[in-house]
């Protein structure tokens, strides 16, 4: 299957031109991201958490405190949204209305799956690493069995999935263009500063390379 | 008042360190972004769906097409959440267990009231521009009566509100500190770009000046 088929929930309905349903473009936009917005609802209310997240497949592994509100909500396997969005410029038009945002934004509908099998469990939280920072897992310790029965993970299927985006200048009304308005994208870029040390490194160690995170710097544009 | 009151569902529970009920640190976080994650919920299934905010005294503003699904579902005033975070760094510790990101976000739980008056909506509408642009609104033309029309706004008080953060080094354990891995901190920051004009902006019309933007500059640390 190269494409998502809408479902009635994940047709965009609102400007269906920026809709992609594209799945190689849907998992560019997902593994560009590490943050992650989950959505679920307890008695009725709706929780909106960031959280991190990995791409392993048709799966999206998001990892949590055995404890924590929002993995036993997952866990429950009740209905929930995952959205990943990236956001890439500022779109300043000539009038109000016009202005808008450039962004990538994937929407994930499905229910969570509790991950209860050790090996699938241990990739999972290798991907969620390395997801971050590409490589981290294998030159960090690994987690020992204290660790990993502290820390739950669950597996929602990319089966119910969306994009929508927008790129591009505003689009202006004809009448606006003789305005003395400075009109175009500001691009935003998210991009590492310099790496601060914790003060205990071993001096043999060499300074963190941020251009691993080649992640951060695709982003602006 | 000048910190929240936790309720049931806003007092933090996991890593209760990192709760943040004081009003002004709150308030700062709202101010420094305006991208939020807004959480809706329709016929049982959370929808969680990015968009540009603006808070205004003890409200939030949230704007839309007034066909959008999203604004259909505030305006019924379901209950709704709405998150915004800002990521200031990674945390890269010499296990993957204690990685973590460092951050800033908020959670507004609240039901949302449809903006009906004219003069405070086209406030909101002012407000949701320069939460973008600070001064964009006033040099650029204003919404006329089809545009007003169009525009949906909705407002969720900041009544039920907590922030969660995280900032500093990562917390290794003791058994770590002799392995040779680099630990610290990469901030992560969010700037804009060189402006990109539309191709038709007047001559005598000054570039965008991106110094404007501090918002996006503050973010990083």
């Amino acid at each position: 299957m190269d494409s998502f088929i809408p479902t009635g929930r994940t047709q965009v309905r609102r400007l269906p031109q920026r809709a992609v349903y594209d799945k190689a473009r849907i998992y560019s936009i997902l593994d560009e991201g590490y943050i992650c917005h989950v959505g679920f609802a307890l008695g009725g209310q709706p929780y909106v958490i960031p959280t991190c997240y990995a791409r392993v497949g048709d799966w999206l592994y998001i990892h949590g405190s055995a404890v924590s509100r929002m993995l036993g909500a997952l866990e429950r396997s009740a209905a929930v949204s995952v959205t990943v969005t990236l956001v890439d410029g500022l779109v300043l038009a000539r009038s109000a209305f016009h202005h808008s945002i450039n962004y990538r934004s994937v929407v994930v509908l499905g229910e969570a799956r509790c991950v209860t099998d050790p090996a699938e469990k241990l990739e999972a939280l290798r991907r969620l690493t390395n997801q971050v920072v590409p490589g981290r897992w294998e030159e960090t310790r690994t987690p020992d069995e204290l660790e990993l029965n502290a820390t739950s993970v669950v597996a929602v299927p990319l089966r119910e999935v969306s994009a929508k985006m927008r790129s591009g200048p505003p689009v202006d009304d004809d009448r606006d263009l003789s305005l003395p308005v400075w009109a175009g994208v500001v691009p935003i870029r998210t991009l590492p500063g310099e790496p601060v040390p914790d003060g205990r490194v071993l001096p043999e160690v060499p300074v963190f390379d941020t251009g691993r995170l080649t992640r951060a710097s695709k982003s602006g544009g």
